[in-house]
């Protein structure tokens, strides 16, 4: 396969799906929709899930499983839920296959249909809550607070690698409360913890924010997220926190007797990331070269690519060198690997690392030894530096955590740039065709208005931030009165 | 719900579901032969799975992930495979949900029907080596070492918590070599990395051997598992390791090209633990009181109840010599928890964790603080002992040890006491069904046999032992020569 990358400019759709396939993140697979993560991708997802697991624990969460399937009753409980999600369902009908009696190799067995057909989850809701009604008596079992970690599956049309799969991996907690309050206060906690985790491991700036009724979780009294902007002026919806107030403990009867001994309702949350987040860092960093990676959650944070000429007493001073390199490195918590297979050349190595987004690489050539220094390469900004081999792993420790930081900085400074006030209509067209990003326009606070500018546009309103600043306005559409701007983008 | 447990004697079967259900590791699900996973036993689940994953990646494995579907054509394209597997399918017919026009609720929408069926994975070779046909070219792309952890389907008609679920979570292995001979080794090693693990972390001693050919995989050539032995009596596989052959590349094609470009099949193996473990371990360890954890996967290994009298001055003493004891034992890794919720009795708690299989319990009372010591209480025995406060913590660390090593000794003084030589037809049926265990007696070697004897007694040969001691006798059922004595045994 070639390593060639189309470049953003040229067609940015190709060169995220040449970084992902060429970068070994992902691959396609022979079902419709579903792809195959591979072991670099793999070990990114681990990372990022190993961070947030360790939030959500540090937050009082416990992780458990619950099946996979889910009864097909079950999910119309919830009017709105089953209207969200009945049109994308995979359903299991029968349980077992066998020979064609044709001799056509096996069929599916008609006599083993299900009295009730399973829909393979597509979020978790419905079965939690039925399993909670058994879990759930007193105010003393509450409030509780579980996590899980599964796949899921919804049949999308129109799919693409990491971004909208029809099978994906995520976490999905969900929580019970006693009160409304409580339920609120929880579902605002866990979206800060996502907010949390892009800005301080994927170096991804979001905004903070609330859905409108139009763009709700199929069952939510209200849908919190987090939005970032992609390099190509799109937003991404990258995490969703729920507040689904008692219409879940209602549609599968989960009441509670209260400290006074009086019956009500349990209050719940619920909320999830996906393997999209690996989609959104890719588009959010990455250059023409290939991966750019947030030293935080890269699988490997640094490389040592040694470059050998024939003397062997200097081959026998870099392995030296390395080798004690690597120690002190791994000692500090530094994901760090010596590359001194000889069945390939250093060039190549550069060009691989950079493709597969190593944060740091250093190179240890005969010459560069015996000046006492290495050639340090970061990834982010593809700066080399020559850096006296004395105090090496301490510079490379403190290399990450300004590439860290760096990626944020610039990620922060392009949303910024690219989030512009728009007052008129024309100035919208305008500002979304010619330049994308984040639109902040006033909207008169009517799904009616906000369909209509979808439809007109293809732009939604990602989110209205929290603590957002009040103003008097018009709205660009209709120009009735409104008290606050909305963030509007094209979106994936 | 009764914390009450039904005794081994009286009825082991119910013994077991009451300390799975009422220890809170998983409970029965709406959806038939599916469970939910509780907090505790998921913890228990995640420790394992964290041991067993850092083990595959320290023998050069990378973890993958591929997709939850099979095309139904896949599964056929290796004649044993789809012999095995067929007879137990969850079968997806459609992807989408319609409201039904004559208002009875959401049906199946008939014209959402695939136009091939997809099957739930009971097994990912198939998908697997599919998707290994675009990763292998050259023998510079072997060895490939991916293991997945994912969640499972084999539609079982009788069912037991964790023993025997229609869904179930569990790591498959599936590797791809140049040679017989490397595939192979990659086979036992992996088989020598489960037994490990059994022994040195779930204290279980497991019997390493080969399945019969009437025991086999569905596409292997040569099954490799361990046997553990269970308080009643009864064998329990625990884990298998699969040499595959040529077998999946030759039904997906799969051929790369050797160092001197000649065309060859690749060789394949593919491995796998469960979550049976956690039933194995709750069979092999626990007590009529309740669990009995190991120290190495106990999610919490230590936990500290104070017994609080009405003396403020000697709660602060407790509640301070208890922050410095939990904070002492923290810093070298132990797993533990001070319990100070006043809402319980300290009986109360006491009989919990017991129940849980918290391996040490440490009760603080003003009396003991008086007299500079604290009563400390070791799961597996019962013992208590009461043990200065001055030396606490190292006294904790050495129990913990010392309990991992002590449930491992009793564990594996009962199989051997459990593993009787037999040499007669009437001794076997008696030893069977009155002292149960593993029965090492002679077998002709034949299928048939081997059958018989199943039909006779529902005993089965568990494994021929590696390195078995080669010895001239004669076969239990027909009298026939064999050269080797085999295990028997009733199994789950």
């Amino acid at each position: 396969m070639s390593k060639e990358i189309t470049s953003r400019t040229a067609d940015y759709a190709q060169w995220y799906n040449d970084i992902v396939l060429k970068a070994g993140l992902a691959d396609y697979s022979a079902v419709k929709g579903c792809m195959v993560i591979k072991p670099h991708g793999y070990a990114l997802w681990e990372n990022m899930r190993d961070v947030l697991d360790k939030m959500f624990k540090d937050t009082g969460h416990q992780n458990a499983y619950f099946p996979l399937f889910i009864p097909k009753s079950f999910l119309s409980k919830e009017a709105a839920h089953v209207e969200g999600f009945a049109k994308e369902c995979a359903v299991v009908t029968h349980y077992r296959l066998k020979n064609d009696p044709n001799g056509g190799g096996v069929i599916v067995d008609p006599d083993a249909k299900l009295e009730e057909e399973l829909i393979v989850r597509p979020t978790s809701e419905t079965i939690i809550w039925n399993t909670y009604k058994d879990w759930i008596q007193s105010y003393r079992d509450l409030p509780l607070l579980i996590n899980q970690w599964a796949n899921v599956v919804r049949w999308e049309m129109r799919t693409r690698l990491f971004l909208r799969t029809t099978e994906f991996l995520w976490q999905e907690g969900h929580t019970a409360h006693a009160t409304r309050e409580e339920a609120i206060e929880e579902t605002q906690k866990m979206l800060e913890v996502y907010a949390t985790f892009a800005e301080e491991y994927m170096a991804l700036p979001v905004v903070r924010g609330v859905k409108t009724a139009n763009e709700r979780f199929a069952g939510a009294e209200d849908t919190y997220c987090i939005e970032a902007l992609m390099q190509d002026g799109k937003a991404l919806q990258a995490g969703t926190s729920h507040f689904l107030g008692q219409n879940f403990a209602k549609a599968f009867d989960v009441q509670f007797r209260d400290k006074d001994n009086k019956l009500d309702y349990v209050w719940a949350t619920s909320w999830g990331v996906s393997t999209r987040l690996v989609g959104a860092l890719v588009m959010a960093h990455s250059d023409d070269q290939g991966l750019v990676l947030p030293p935080r959650i890269a699988p490997l944070q640094v490389v040592v690519v040694p470059i050998f000429n024939k003397d062997v007493a200097a081959q026998e001073r870099i392995n030296n060198y390395a080798n004690e390199l690597i120690a002190t490195l791994k000692a500090q918590g530094v994901r760090v690997k010596y590359d001194n297979d000889d069945n390939a050349r250093p060039g190549w190595k550069f060009a691989e690392y950079e493709l597969k987004g190593v944060p740091v690489r250093i190179a240890l050539g005969p010459r560069d030894m015996e000046n006492n220094v290495a050639e340090v390469a970061r990834r982010d900004t593809k700066e080399k530096a020559s850096v006296s081999l004395d105090n090496l792993a301490a510079h490379v420790i403190d290399l990450l955590a300004d590439i860290q930081s760096n990626m944020f900085i610039k990620a922060t400074n392009f949303r910024n740039e690219n989030t512009r006030k728009v007052d008129t209509w024309d100035e919208f067209i305008r500002v979304l065709d010619e330049q994308a990003g984040f639109v902040a326009a006033h909207w008169d606070g009517t799904p009616a208005t906000e369909e209509k500018i979808k439809e007109l546009t293809k732009a939604t309103i990602r989110c209205i931030p929290l603590n957002n600043e009040q103003e008097e306005g018009k709205c660009i559409l209709t120009g009735n009165p409104s008290s606050q701007r909305v963030l509007f983008a094209r979106a994936y």
